[in-house]
């Protein structure tokens, strides 16, 4: 295997973002997390015509609520939801930014929107309740009220819109070549090994 | 974390006994699989009346068919079956084995069984279907009739067992601390994982 691209996946307050990021300074490769994908999708200057001629990337219609793009397009677009339009926009822009060269993606099914290409390490990052709950508060800000109930309601968001998707379970080792604990293995291995794992590839 | 103990799950083919054997030679520690815990538990003289004693480690009466060591206890025993039999003995068998010292123990559930211990590295080892015929088919002189259907019923069957015993998914990268895709990491790089990893600890 040589490894350019790193997908990363990861449990909400697992340290997985600060992982790729951290992987990808030290690679010196650029780094792109949703927001950054999604921003990158809207520069681009993508439109609902461009949508029509690349619908075969459309999965179907999420029976989800009208999503935040919903403001910027309003109702459906194609009979897309606003969902599945983004979904369609990123699908394209991970796929291109893939191209482009070596990088470290964090979220959006990049391993499933990537999974036919042979120079990626597909990556999924998970902790204990405890260790996020710790993790969301002290450095997200996060009510201490119920951080579990917090990080359960994301996560099962998370796995909801990647089997609508992807049609496979968000979690199961088979859809990735690497899982980490961050919470047993610490935060800096975790980097150690995905900057080992890329270098050696 | 302080390893001490690497159990390692793994999908039928995928090479992680073969992996666990060999990091624990390099290790220097003992290495045990499910046969040599299965003899471990016979050698050792467990009785009917053991496993009265020892009864809540018991978890249920499994709904399966007799297993392999009704040839030796006929019938159920205790109202067990001889498949949670078989499991009540490997159940102490493997405690006690991790209360001798540093060891590597490849299937059983042993991930399961020593959850409450922090001296242990959980892994998880699976590969792509065609690493996994073609290993099959090349070193355990498996038919190449149908290899696919081979690995297929081995997983469901370590997967219906898993779930059965531990209440818990198979593969799920939750239940582990590290999980490797040996066919895209390789055999080798493997083993250098889990021997780093648990010098490191």
């Amino acid at each position: 295997m040589s490894t350019k691209i790193i997908t990363v996946s990861r449990e909400f307050g697992s340290g997985g973002r600060t992982i790729g990021k951290e992987a990808a300074q030290r690679l010196g490769v650029p780094y792109y997390d949703k927001e950054l994908v999604k921003q990158v999708a809207l520069e681009s200057g993508f439109d609902p015509k461009f949508i029509e001629e690349h619908g075969e990337f459309a999965p179907g219609k999420s029976r989800f609520a009208y999503a935040f793009l919903n403001s910027t397009f309003p109702g459906t677009i194609n009979n897309l939801s606003a969902a599945d339009f983004l979904w369609t926009i990123q699908y394209k822009v991970i796929r291109e930014l893939a191209e482009q060269g070596p990088c470290v993606i964090v979220g959006r099914c990049a391993d499933y929107i990537l999974r036919d290409r042979s120079d990626c390490l597909h990556t999924f990052i998970h902790a204990d309740m405890d260790f996020r709950s710790d993790r969301i508060v002290r450095l997200y800000g996060e009510s201490e009220a119920s951080p579990e109930k917090r990080l359960m309601d994301k996560d099962a968001k998370r796995r909801v819109n990647y089997r609508h998707y992807t049609d496979r379970e968000w979690g199961m080792a088979q859809n990735y070549h690497l899982t980490l604990n961050s919470g047993v293995l610490g935060i800096e291995r975790c980097v150690q090994l995905l900057v080992e794992l890329a270098q050696q590839g």
